[in-house]
């Protein structure tokens, strides 16, 4: 049921980077590749087959049925509204945490198709394997977006702009504010001139076990044990650092109480 | 430079039970397993060569070069108090957040052998890639826990109590409190009908990220970018749970800080 579709990709960051070569492997077309400066684009084009690179937001010529906004989500709004393309066209932006109503006001039909994944440049990823959530303001447009992100992945979702802000906000605890707490564990074990090495192999067990069975049943340590010895000594070895006693204190009262919502 | 040991193990629990088993295909030879009831004792028993099962803390006429405690933290004096060894015998406990120091009084020469792991019965783990950090009231008896650990695994190293302690307290935040976010985040995501799996690739990439980049440098979100709007609207949505909300604002507050010793 693969369609092959014509696709012009506005920006050359890293979303653009794996977006513009998977879309390309699962035989679409890219048609042009935007940056501000035609430099970044040209680069990304030089790697692909026929694509055009350029600086210019008038597209009145393109063949393109499908524009895709992969920029940061602060210039989205101001790129969106600049663009020229021919009435009717696909707009979509790739953002998990703005609004479809960013684009529903312009002269195309607005969508979104967001990969719910962090990417490198340096680094390949299994398209397969993310999960693409897709919003059409028409359900061809939807449609559209759900055929091309199909041949992408196999975890294609339909989500509402809402539904999609929710998962921003359980991405910032499942990842920003986890990556922090693997800082302050680095910090920790500095000062004990201790390698954050030695906890790799722990913490990957904790993922996976946590991915496996559920969080929820996989918790351990001393607050789920309601093992207040060890907590107080905890506490009392972070006795000169506050911050990090709060956020002990917090962390800690959270579990042990796991009234979550 | 392999040297065969006997060795007792007092505990038949998780760790007994990988211990056991690793240190017997290491070429070892583990002549008893101890448990409160002697059950469990003779259900790991059964799957080793020659060792035998007892609930029986009187080993007077074991053979054993090593007795390893593989019990609760809570039940280690307890038990080491009741234990009959011959005079001499090096006697470590297995716990990463306990001091030498429950041992030293005790008519044996004291140790630690703490493998730096979550076990699961059901579960084989990679023995070679586990630290395992080891600590003798002796030199000879560091000797011996060095060899036997090195028999295990590539990663063996001396710490002191005062580390390991460290160690535990970091583990809190790397992992127990990081599964905790992952319960925070899939609760999040249940309020909007949404499934937890979703998130799973983004965060193997994070971890494997803040391991690969150090998670100082892996640091991404709307803190560190010091994007307020979206730390406002993060906290908006949480204005009926004020328990998230605070984790929220606390650990946003830390990222932007930084500050941490």
């Amino acid at each position: 049921m693969n369609n092959y579709y014509s696709i012009t990709i506005i920006g050359a960051g890293r979303v653009a980077w794996h977006l513009s070569r998977h879309l390309e492997t699962a035989g679409h077309h890219i048609c042009e590749i935007w940056s501000p400066d035609g430099q970044s684009a040209q680069q990304l084009a030089d790697r692909l087959y026929e694509a055009t690179s350029t600086d210019q937001l008038n597209f009145e010529h393109s063949e393109a049925e499908l524009f895709l906004l992969a920029v940061p989500d602060d210039a989205i709004r101001q790129i969106a509204t600049k663009l020229v393309l021919p009435e009717g066209t696909v707009l979509a932006h790739t953002s998990g945490s703005k609004g479809i109503d960013l684009l529903t006001d312009l002269p195309y039909v607005a969508g979104v198709f967001y990969p719910l994944q962090t990417f490198s440049k340096e680094k390949e990823v299994d398209f397969r394997q993310i999960p693409v959530l897709i919003e059409g303001e028409t359900p061809e447009a939807t449609q559209l977006l759900k055929d091309i992100a199909s041949s992408l992945s196999k975890k294609v979702q339909y989500a509402t702009s809402e539904q999609r802000k929710t998962l921003h906000l359980a991405a910032v605890f499942a990842c920003n504010f986890t990556n922090h707490l693997l800082t302050i564990a680095s910090n920790i074990l500095e000062t004990d001139e201790l390698d954050f090495k030695l906890l790799h192999p722990l913490i990957n067990e904790t993922i996976q076990k946590a991915l496996h069975l559920g969080p929820d049943l996989a918790q351990t340590g001393p607050a789920i044990r309601r093992d207040i010895g060890t907590m107080r000594a905890h506490l009392e070895s972070l006795s000169d650092n506050p911050e990090l006693a709060g956020i002990y204190r917090l962390l800690s009262e959270s579990i042990m109480e796991r009234k979550l919502q």
